[in-house]
């Protein structure tokens, strides 16, 4: 078939390709002022597709629980919601989020640094219809089908991750049905989606059809190819799992148009943002404000209930006239730290190196 | 200020800046087969937001209709909201889709075709309200003043654009604050925008605080220097209005991830898609299949209510294995026809050429 195949180098210069930019207007980050917001308005969450949204129509919708199962399961949307609700708040990243500032990045979604959300989820537990299905002896992960289909690493496919036995029955992980109270919206999976709290996107798999108990670990695409750590491009690599820790700031002031480069006038100014990590819960946050090694505590706002949802920190920050490069670092409890410079990997997953805001500050005085 | 100025030439190869993708992460369009919907999914429509979303407490909000007006208004949300309510369908575009299309392209958000979107706007009539303010004789234009700020083309400001009285008065523009019967979003300019059926998107200001009736014609940046069509930098050009037609398909089949590029299997294939004009009601839709210079009727939804909503076409198409190019063009009832190429110009505005999409026919047989 002569799809044209997806460049394996960028260019020399670190310009963007017309393919990357085609995904970049299609697929969109969260503009970072909206950290304002504990959860995310609809239409601003990120989002990344692979292939289309799927139109389905939710009538006709059936989850079929199936595999190595003791009792297989077909369930329409009625019967999913008819079982019991909860609800999960989390932060969701993209495992791409950053690729575009590695050098040299990934040919794919050219992510800078936006690929965030926090969105509260409500669903049916995954853990009580594994109940329900009696996982064999012998499952080991648990396969998750999307229906969106398409053409990927030379490969015609239906979306599929999977999840081990243990992470799928611990995990607090949901069958939703609504986001932020309102049904899903056809981008974010309606009419069901699978979430898992801590898990990079890729794991939360959208317009979801199938759950297949399996015997042997999954070999598809998006688990032994696609979202793997390599240092070498011949090697297997680990897979990309939950979310290291990362905090960014609302970019504060207000912007030039095109460079989004920030003018702030003097006076105290409010520097507020948001950390998470899929490990443990934020601990500690430091802003720096002048490019150089002093580090300042940020304050922290209560811890949120769900360990995976991001938590908002602030510092107030009294700038005279000048140009400063504002940064943000943070770490859970788990003692993961957010790096200076992340690692570089083939994919461009994972890289959680602080961001830097360029500002000038000018005189309100005057 | 030492504010990084936009670079005023494109990079020769064509390929895309950082700047340029920070704002195309920021800023998104429509997926086009969210074209299925009549209306376009919250979340789904395109967004460009200027500056940054404002953070608007609604109980503080205030819409001030003043200048050469005989009773100048100050009005909250719950007055806006007791006046009669007007809804409008309408589909909305940036002015500047399509710019990243033209070469050499203007250098600002990148958009390639998706820049559209359509929605229920619900508020009240712009119309009643100048006529309660009652406009002085001399009143010859209204400046419309969103509560976002910025720094763009060398000046601080607030985003303003301006219609004449007559536009203001005769239109059915609508000050909106329900988007598909639910509160605006706030990247949609919550509480209030102004909402100017057929015109592009610059003209409908988010974030709406005040309206002035001024006695010259609007010389601000976002009137007089940007969104004017020039052939040459040096000229001062005429201003971008109303929407000039243009007709989009859904990409038929499954894409390839990166490339976007499509699969369809053999046998008949439904293509279907959107047109619209900002002027008059569309009339015709044809495609083409073969990249050359046979084109067929596509056959047309009923017409929308509104004049200025796209028109559903569809056109069933029976390949059989090899590579095409599929295009679409429209002509509205005012003779308003869509190029092949669109006509070169400086600001990159209105480029309605018509799409190309490059699918492979694949034999589903075997």
């Amino acid at each position: 078939m002569p799809i044209p195949a997806a460049p394996s180098q960028p260019s020399a210069d670190g310009s963007i390709s017309r393919s990357e930019l085609a995904l970049a207007t299609r697929n969109h980050g969260m503009p970072l002022e909206a950290m304002r917001w504990d959860l995310t308005p609809p239409g601003l969450h990120y989002l990344l597709i692979h292939y289309d949204v799927p139109l389905i129509d939710p009538g006709r919708w059936r989850l079929e629980v199936g595999g190595a199962v003791r009792n297989p399961l077909t369930i329409d949307l009625d019967g999913l919601r008819e079982r019991p609700r909860v609800g999960v708040t989390s932060t969701m990243e993209c495992a791409g989020n950053g690729r575009a500032l590695f050098s040299p990045r990934a040919i794919s979604q050219p992510w800078l640094l936006e690929a965030v959300g926090t969105a509260a989820w409500t669903g049916a537990a995954l853990s009580d219809l594994l109940e329900e299905a009696g996982l064999e002896d012998d499952a080991v992960e648990l396969v998750f089908t999307g229906a969106d289909r398409g053409f990927e690493g030379g490969i015609m496919q239906s979306y599929q991750r999977a999840l081990t036995r243990t992470e799928a029955m611990g995990s607090d992980a949901v069958l939703a049905y609504e986001m932020n109270g309102s049904p899903l919206p056809p981008q974010h999976g309606y009419p069901v989606r699978l979430v898992v709290p801590g898990w990079y996107g890729m794991t939360n798999v959208k317009w979801l059809t199938a759950i297949t108990g399996v015997t042997e670990p999954h070999r598809g695409y998006q688990s032994a190819t696609a979202y793997r750590m390599r240092a070498h491009p011949d090697e297997p690599g680990t897979p990309v799992t939950r979310i290291v820790p990362r905090s960014l700031m609302v970019p504060p002031g207000v912007p030039d148009f095109f460079s989004r480069h920030r003018i702030v006038g003097t006076g105290p100014c409010l520097l507020e943002g948001r950390a998470w990590s899929g490990w443990e819960p934020i601990e500690a946050v430091e802003v720096s404000v002048d490019g150089g090694d002093a580090w300042h505590d940020a304050d922290l706002d209560p811890a949120p209930i769900h360990p995976h949802t991001w938590r908002r920190f602030s510092f107030t920050w009294s700038p005279s006239t000048g140009d400063y490069e504002l940064r943000s670092r943070c770490r859970d409890a788990a003692g993961h730290t957010q790096p200076d410079v992340a690692e570089w990997n083939v994919g461009g997953y994972g890289n959680n190196g602080v961001q830097r805001i360029m500002v000038t500050v000018v005189d309100t005085e005057r």
